[in-house]
Formats: structure tokens, C-alpha cells, sequence
């Protein structure tokens, strides 16, 4: 099935909008009932944050509506097929290093099934960074000098490169004298030690820490910089291992499609996509209005990103809290590009080109079943690229980072993606440590699960499980003493 | 409440069995239901597989009966509690580099409840090597340098500390090459490399692998070291991170009773302590006997270790496999013995005492609200100890470790547990390699879970967890499957 999202340019066939993927959900609408408002929980939103809340509370008993505003499952994480190749069009790298995820590759049976997507190993074997002033191409292992090396200065506030600002990466307040840094900006850090770091390190730093946050260096929080640090063992090569090397061979929407179908296998899941909602209205119990139906049920779980959330309408009002910190809104306006080329040598290249370059950082990502190159390059916003505008501009970009014969491009522009607002959680200073709470607040029975304000993992696929888990954990508690209560009631008349 | 199991001794009390801990069970029969041949599932051991498996079942809606030999849950991980203070009687740390684990802490709320073990800032702040030969004192840097450089040169069988033989710890036979490592023993690779190591490095990797096995060098696989090494980064670093740093403020049975709650709430837990389970027999229905009653269900899952899982009786026979693996059993014989002392300035000491200390391993573990010291330390079968037997060579063995003013002593002797017959799972050689499918494979409507065969954590509490939830979730999807093909024929009809 083709998903409206995402889109394609190839040399015959030019631009198109809409790419095939397995996530997408036909036919659209499945209601296990014909009464629409005696719902347990309506989850309100797709991704790995609202599947895994309803899968969660499906399986725990509970009568599960889930509503999606797009055609298809997975959120900010989705994989197209093309040709039999899955290229993944946004969240892609797992790990076992990541709790929530692991536990459920594990659990799902795919542990054999992830594959190393970086691959250093022959041909065009280089990496070539690129600056204001040129270019350089140097190994694999110069690049790893480099970037850990400019790393290691950016990060080291403490003389233990983070671990004594940040002890416990899961727990991320343990030291609160670690909030302070959530007041410097990327760029004021880069400030404080740019004299100690050599031109190429600057650029590599750049080029890593937006890779990371996919804004520009005054919006990026250098605290969660440190976070993601501390989540990565306070070392550059875990950056490498958790971020960005293990993929599935089949796809993240291959993973995604079993939380939907265990919940379906429990006859409790009711949903429907291309369903956008507009009014969330909590009197006790909680109406939950589409364009074409209104629902009911005892509980809502949010599981919308925030960038998103205050497009929609809640009555009573969301705190202020939760308003602010949506109106702020996180900073990344990643655009993610894959480009496909018939240069089989440029499978173990990779590259920096910052800030000229609209694509900043790029690298070998797959071999397809034809056996061209697959290179997956991001777009931030220092330099803004929205590729559907101007697909000429696109292919620019790709061939100044690396010349190549170019056979195919497939992109989603995660900034102006109607339902997201944004790719991956990324915060700009003071949200985090002003606003998490707020976010991870409930208001009434509404419940706001999102990768966004994970305490983990935050802005993972991981952290929109843990979400996700936390959603329905309570949810399930919640309803199950309710009902405990109503029975001890009336077994008291 | 106290258990029968564990052992206390005191200057003034002497030994006694028995030692309070919040895991054991009040009343300990509870039945949902009068008839007792109806379960959905049949749980067979309450450690952390049971449990997980136990609490999976009931949540997904089954009925479920949890049975148990002991007065407590936890199986080989339990904590007592003496004068406000949890003392581990078996599996201790655990690790968000640990996945399974991880979520249920996550999942449970207390991510912000780990604390740190070893402190090494002050008073005796040293490390204490003894060998045959004499015992050296020094800082702890330079028993990371020692442990450090011994253990790589003991894993670099391929130039690249393990991480070429086996690429992908949580899929160990990725390389199939890397099972040839299974036929050798500790004492095997310890004879390929002895002429590359310092006497102090042969101490220190003989204390160190040991600590892994609790075995003796000939018996414990060099393989399944090779495993633990690979889950823990490659890197002696993260094995003092992920084995032995981060454990449970109020302790494991804080943790584990979570599991068990949460099973209770769904009204769909019945359980029977203190009830030794002697046959399974399958014959469609499964009916398990206890000297007490029999039972019987749809599925029965065995969660008792590999060592005792010869002493229940299966109709059928289990396979060969099973058997063969269970009559050569692991090789773990570990007494887990703590040291109350009211030297305040032996907090930061750790040593090593091999081969003629019967505790071989021992650290300062934490502080007691009354400010004494507590360590831990750790015999091994090269030198065996059954501190119940003579617990004045216990104590001798701990003053050789470190003279102290010794006010307590507490242990589980896991090598005389007649429910466990061993503490953690450690393989001699040949075992995984031969076995591994045969202990994880199901038999008719019985299936197996334990930490024992795990394919991750293999050994570890996160191993258990992963076990529990794999053998749940293939009930959960078995019965669901007949309750639909039954609905569907009955529609029929």
C-alpha cells in the first residue's frame, strides 16, 4: 500500500508524493462495536508511543480506541519499500542498549533481525569534511580522532566529560546542579572552548551536535546535548553504536506492525485512521471529536507530538505548563533524504559539509537488492532545506556532498509534516528542565504519552515506548480499582 | 517476616537459620476459585521468570496458578531486611545496560531507587591482592590496571577483544565460528596465554572469572565469559558497570514484590507457597502434583532452574536434550556470604584472594544505619565453603580477606538450596553450544522459562525477565488462538 507521506524523485519519473510502506493500515476504520462511546481508552495517535499504549491496554482487557490522523502506523518512525528495499523515513537505529526497544525486539522475536548499517570496509573507504574554507577527505579513523576529540572538549564541563554533571543518564535530575547547563545554547557552549579546538574539530562538533538536534547551535539545549551523551556511556564510540549503526533488515514499520496486530489479536482494538482529531473534552467522562464522528470513553491517552498538541482543542483548557512549553515548541526541523546511486564504491563513505550544504551529514546507509548505494543525508534548519519545493536545490546538495550517479531520492520533510511539526524531540535551552514535568503531567483523565517527554530515552523510539508503557500502566491501574471499587460496592448492598 | 531460608550469625546469637525478608508470602495459599483443575496456566517456581510469566498471564486475562517450594518469592534473587538494612542473599545489580531489567524498573517507577555499591573515596581506599605466594596492597587504579590488562589478554582471541568472534552479544551465534570457544575451559585459556601474564594478572583473572563462574577454572567455559564480556561492551569497564555497581536502595524483594502485586490486582492470580511440585504429567490437560493437591491446567510453564529440573518427574519423559543438560547441570556453587563490621574506614576495600581463601572476591558493599560496613563477599567450588557447616572457617576466611571487628554474618549457601541446587547459571564447556536449544525448547503443553537458557542476560535477573515474558506471551498467543479458532467454529455451527 502507498502512504500519502514521504515522497520520490527519480531521473523518468520526477517528483511524486506518497511512498509504499507496510504500515499502512487498510481498511482504514475497524470497530469491534457499534456503540462509539463506551470506550475504556481512546489513544489518540499511532507512533510507537500510542501502539504501544494500545497494545498495552488491549492486552490488559481494556476496550481500546485508537485514532490516527495519518494512513498509516508509526508516527515519526516508518519504513517504504521500494523495490524491496526498505528506507527509513525517519526514527531508524535501535540498539540493546536502549531498554524499552530491546525489551520488545526480544520480546517480538527480531533480535537476528537488525543489521549494521555503517559498513567501513572498502571502496570510496573516506570521510570528507567540509567546511567554509574546503574540503578535506581523510579515513574513518581521522574522523574518529576528530569528532571524539572535539567532542570530548564540548562536553567536559566537569573533568569527567559529563559523568560527574550527569551520574545517572536515567535519571537525569540525580545532581540538580546539572540543570544549570539547560541555560547555555549549543553556540554559547562552542564559545566557552572554541580557542582549545582545531578548525576541523569545530566542523565536525557543528556537524555532530546538529546531526543531533537538527536546529541551528543557538536553539539546541547544550544540556540535552549532555543528556544524549550520558545516554551514549559519556564516550563517542557509543554516540556511533547507540545512534546511528543497528537498523532492521526489514524496516522499522515491519517492527511497528506487531504492537498493532497483538492489540487487534485481542479483540479489544477498535481504530481509525486518516482520522485527525480536533476537540478533546474531559467532563468525567472524555469526548474525543473527528472530522467525521465524535467518541467517548473513560480515558484519553495523548500520544500526539508535542509541536502538535496545541492543535488541538481541550476543554478545560491544558494547563499552563504544557501550553507553553507546545508553543515553544522542540527545534528540530529535520529533513531526512535518502539518495540512491549506481556508485557501489560509496557504500563506506561518509561525510560532514557544514555550513554551505543544506544536507550537513551524510553516509553509506545500505546496498539495495539492485545493488546500488544507499546514502542517507539530514537537512537542519541552519540551513533550511525543503526538498519538495525545490528538488533541484536537493540534488545540489547531494552532489556536492559527494558526486555520484544519482537514480533515485526519497525524502520526508519532517518540518512540514502536518502531524508532527518537527522530526525527533530535540529541546532548545530551559525546556527541559523548565517544562518536563508539565509535559509529562496528566490533565484529568486525558494522559500525555510521548518520546518527547521520555526521562530516558527522550526523543527515541525507545523513550515513545517507556512513554507509551507509562500511559497505560496507569491507565490499566487506574480503571482496574474502579472497577474493584464498583464490585467491593456492591458486594457491600 | 522471616523465611527459612539464609543463614545470620552474630557474636551474641550465634548461627541461626532464617533471616526476615519482604518477599515472603502471608497467608501462603490464596485460590481464586474452588476448583482446582481449571487454570489457564500452571506457573512452576516464583523467581523473576515466574514471576514475569505469572504477572504476563494474568494481566492478558488468564487464570493463572503460581506454585512454589519457598516460603518467599525471588528464587535466586531475594534481600533480607536486618535492622532496616537489605542485605542480598543472590542476584544484586542491576543496569539500565540491561534491557528486560530496565523496562520493569522503568515500568515500576524506580529508576531513581539504584544506588551505587562499590564507593571508593575514603579510609581503607585499597585493593588487596593475595595470592599463594604473599598479598600486595594497592590503590584501585592499580587494580584496574591489573584486572584490565589480565582479562584482555585473557578475551583477545582475535585481535579485537572478542568483539570480531562474537559480533552481536545479545545473538550470540551470529558467528557461528565463535562456538568453537566452547570447548574450552578457563584453565584451557588461561594455559594458551599464562606466559603473556604477571603473577599479579594470573591472580587477578583466576579471582575475577571465578567471581563470573563460581565454578573452578576446569569447569567453567571460556565461551560463555566470552558472552559476559560481549554483553558488557567488550571492556572491563563496563564490567564493573553492568555486573556489580548499581543495586536496589531497599533491595531485590522490593523490586520483585511489584511483579507479584501487580499480578494479584487482576483478580486473576491464585498461588500456593511452601509446595514442592514432584510430577507434571501431560496428557491434552496438564496436571502438576505438590504433596499437598494436584492441580491442573491448559499449559503449565516450568520456571525451576536447570539444576533441579531433573527432580520433578515429567509423563512424558523430557527429551534427551532437557535431561542431559540438567544431569550435567551448571556450574555455578557460590556462597554469598556478608560481613557486618563496625570499621567505618573499610568501605572503599576490595580485594582478591586466590586460590587459598575460601571467599575469593570481596568488596565494601554499603553502609548500615548504624554506620558500620558492610562487604560482600563471594566462594567459589575451587575452594569450596559451607559456612553453615563450620561457620568458624567462614570467619576465618573473612579476617584473612581483611581483619575486621565483625559484629555479623550473613549468607545463602546457593550450592546446598534444594531448590536451586546452584546460584546463577554458568555453563561448563560444551553446554550452550550443545544445549541451548534443547533447555529452551518446549515439551508438548509445557514450556520452560528461566534465566538459565536466556539468549540475552543469560545467568542474570534480566535474563529471567526475558525468559518469563517469552514463555507468557507464547501462552497468551496459544490460548487466544484456540479461543478464536473455538468462537469461529462455534459461529459456525
Amino acid at each position: 500500500m502507498t502512504s500519502r507521506d514521504g515522497y520520490q524523485w527519480t531521473k523518468d519519473g520526477g517528483l511524486t508524493q506518497g511512498v509504499p510502506s507496510i504500515g499502512v493500515i487498510q481498511p482504514p476504520t475497524h470497530l469491534e462495536s457499534t456503540s462509539s462511546d463506551n470506550f475504556d481508552v481512546i489513544v489518540v495517535g499511532a507512533g510507537y508511543a500510542g501502539l504501544t499504549a494500545a497494545r498495552d491496554a488491549s492486552v490488559a482487557g481494556l476496550k481500546v480506541l485508537l485514532l490516527e490522523g495519518r494512513d498509516r502506523i508509526g508516527g515519526r518512525s516508518w519504513s517504504s519499500n521500494i523495490n524491496g528495499y526498505p528506507f527509513e523515513m525517519g526514527g531508524t537505529w535501535v540498539t540493546w542498549g536502549q531498554p524499552h526497544v530491546w525489551r520488545e525486539i526480544s520480546r517480538y522475536g527480531m533480535r537476528n533481525k537488525v543489521e549494521i548499517s555503517q559498513e567501513y570496509s572498502h571502496g570510496v573507504n573516506t570521510f570528507s569534511l567540509a567546511s567554509a574554507t574546503g574540503k578535506r577527505v581523510m579515513s574513518h579513523d581521522e574522523e574518529d580522532q576528530i569528532i571524539e576529540s572535539g567532542l570530548k572538549k564540548f562536553v567536559n564541563i566537569d573533568g569527567e566529560y559529563g559523568r560527574k554533571a550527569m551520574p545517572f543518564p536515567h535519571d537525569e535530575f540525580a545532581n540538580p546542579k546539572c540543570k544549570e547547563y539547560d541555560s547555555l545554547s549549543a553556540a554559547d557552549r562552542l564559545k566557552q572552548i572554541e580557542h582549545k579546538l582545531s578548525p576541523d574539530e569545530y566542523t565536525a562538533v557543528c556537524g555532530f551536535v546538529l546531526l543531533c538536534s537538527c536546529g541551528d547551535l543557538e536553539n539546541t539545549s547544550f544540556y540535552e546535548f549532555l543528556h544524549w551523551w550520558a545516554l551514549c556511556n559519556y564516550s563517542y564510540e557509543y554516540c556511533v553504536e547507540y545512534l546511528m549503526k543497528y537498523k532492521f533488515q526489514t524496516g522499522q514499520s515491519s517492527f511497528a506492525i506487531n504492537f498493532f496486530q497483538e492489540a487487534l489479536s485481542t479483540g479489544n482494538l477498535s481504530y481509525v485512521f486518516n482520522s485527525r482529531v480536533s476537540h478533546i473534552r474531559d467532563n468525567g467522562k472524555v469526548t474525543v471529536v473527528t472530522a467525521e464522528k465524535t467518541f467517548g470513553a473513560s480515558r484519553v491517552i495523548s500520544a500526539v507530538p508535542l509541536n502538535v498538541l496545541n492543535d488541538i482543542s481541550f476543554e478545560p483548557a491544558l494547563p499552563h505548563g504544557k501550553r507553553a512549553a507546545a508553543s515553544i515548541g522542540h527545534v528540530n526541523k529535520c529533513s531526512k533524504v535518502h539518495a540512491e546511486c549506481t556508485d557501489r564504491e560509496l557504500r563506506s563513505w561518509s561525510g560532514i559539509d557544514y555550513p554551505n550544504n543544506k544536507l550537513m551529514y551524510a553516509f553509506g546507509d545500505g546496498t539495495t537488492p539492485s545493488g546500488n548505494t544507499h546514502i542517507v543525508a539530514f537537512g537542519a534548519s541552519h540551513n533550511h532545506l525543503d526538498p519538495e519545493k525545490d528538488i533541484g536545490k536537493t540534488i545540489e546538495a547531494i552532489q556536492t556532498l559527494v558526486p555520484m550517479n544519482l537514480e533515485r531520492v526519497v525524502f520526508h520533510n519532517w518540518s512540514n509534516d502536518e502531524f508532527a511539526k518537527g522530526a525527533w524531540f530535540f529541546s532548545p535551552p530551559k525546556m527541559v528542565t523548565n517544562y518536563l514535568q508539565d509535559m509529562r503531567a496528566s490533565h484529568g483523565n486525558v494522559l500525555f504519552a510521548s518520546a518527547d517527554w521520555a526521562v530516558g530515552w527522550r526523543s527515541f523510539i525507545d523513550g515513545a515506548i517507556e512513554e507509551g508503557t507509562r500511559a497505560a500502566s496507569t491507565v490499566v491501574q487506574a480503571l482496574r480499582s474502579n472497577t474493584a471499587a464498583a464490585s467491593h460496592g456492591a458486594a457491600r448492598l
